[in-house]
């Protein structure tokens, strides 16, 4: 069996207009690809929105809640993993990707782009520029930056052939 | 959307062959149910015999690993999850399942069982006789014992019908 | 440095009146060998009565809680380790003590038992009997059983000489 | 009974020889406070620096290890709390701490930082530069910067009055 990647999607629990469209774009395009998404599972936000993209175009979805049951969880999620952790199943949601994107959001993203890179996982921030805190990543190729949700896919596909995976 | 059930089978990383087939028959089972088989996502004993089953006969199998990346997951998981948290990881194998089979297992199974029904979650003993520590919990209707994986897939059904679902 | 021994006792959230005094006369017995004792955190049954009797004649007391904070914490506890993981903690209970003491519980303390057992940790049972579960491992010599507090503090001497400890 | 204030000090595992210094300095003052000093509690950095320079000086150190068990745990490390759950435990370091002090480190500190941060905590960062990612947060009055050790503990004093404590 070939497993079908997994693609973490990270981002904050409130977006605007604008960063909902693109998640939702992004959403679509990884189904599109036969991917999986993955991401924190919860009813708000780029959470949401990602997981709306993918799931209304074939795509299948899996959170990873930080609550012990499905109150608040996505609609769009088909597979709900209830961790009852709190902000430390960020790790898991790093662990469990190939890699990653960062869609704008707030200390939770900041925590799980730091999580990722301290996994040696790779992490394409998304109309998101986190600072310098993480120039060394990118200088190492670590950590790339992409406009559009398209762009996106595209950095996903060049490092996808560099990721080992069963 | 309506999310497809994920069925829990717990079961000790050793076997004996007519565990073995049990197990892979009650994967088997699972799948032609229409639901998500779910377990702790190892290439050994009951985990690596029911998620056979289940990926051999066209079902969906999410393992949820102690580990924190693919060495030693089994090659029947198509969706793997690393928790890197060894068996605190028992937890969330029960939390995300709507209902937990146990085959024959050691402590860890017993520990998952126990969880289980700490959280409010139903458990079917298939072929498995913890003894009589968990004999409160059977007289309350969350304990069940099944001697053949077509019991324990007719107790499942049962039992779903009255487990509120998304 | 030699770091003192840390003994888990585990044991109900409810308790009797009986389980309650013998909780808190091993909560006192612990301190009096200068030992630290570690439990579940939480105001209630055993966990109180234990943290009190140690706290209370001298003795150092660290909490594994479920929480993400001080609400329900015994005023017993000294130190408070917030987890927010639920019953997922029970694994870093066992992980943590040199040697755990069972006291009368539900299935969140055969959990901490099987747990405690899986990682290869001896488990004292303290006027608690969980039936033939664990039988194999009584044969192991990993499980013991104890009718007084007295006896549980004995076996405990007796062991932590044969236990690795930095 | 009033609790100490527990004194959370991150940081990278490999540091310079004035970071080393600063921090075994940081840690005696937190010693001579009369609070416990909490890190990740391995032999390594700034976590050896930090208990080591309480632990000489007659405090109390909590360690909240990675591990499963005491291989590469500090010796200044006095209460060594093993979670097994790899960099997950930054959220349990965070959450267990009254106030974070956050010293030069990589990725793994600044998810301390961003995860403290989440979990409404304050953070002092002691000679460590994170950027702009964190610049909403500092003017929130959450993050600070200090240059020197005493600097750090005189944040710490006037934060500490505002933080309420069991």
């Amino acid at each position: 069996m070939k497993r079908p990647y997994i693609i973490g999607v990270m981002g904050g629990g409130s977006a605007t207009v604008e960063e909902i469209d693109a998640a939702y774009k992004l959403g679509r395009l990884i189904a599109e690809q036969g991917w999986i998404l993955l991401n924190g599972g919860r009813a708000a936000g780029i959470m949401e929105a990602s997981a709306k993209g993918a799931n209304e175009n074939g795509g299948l979805t899996v959170g990873i809640l930080p609550d012990a049951g499905p109150v608040g969880t996505s609609d769009f999620i088909q597979i709900p993993i209830y961790t009852d952790m709190g902000n430390a199943r960020n790790n898991i949601n790093v662990l469990s990707s190939n890699i990653i994107v960062a869609c704008p959001g707030g200390t939770g993203t900041i925590s799980e782009i730091a999580l990722a890179l301290k996994n040696g996982k790779k992490v394409i921030c998304l109309k998101f520029k986190p600072g310098d805190v993480f120039k060394t990543n990118e200088q190492q190729g670590m950590l790339f930056y992409a406009n559009t949700p398209e762009e996106a896919i595209n950095l996903i596909i060049i490092n996808l052939k560099n990721i080992a995976h069963g």
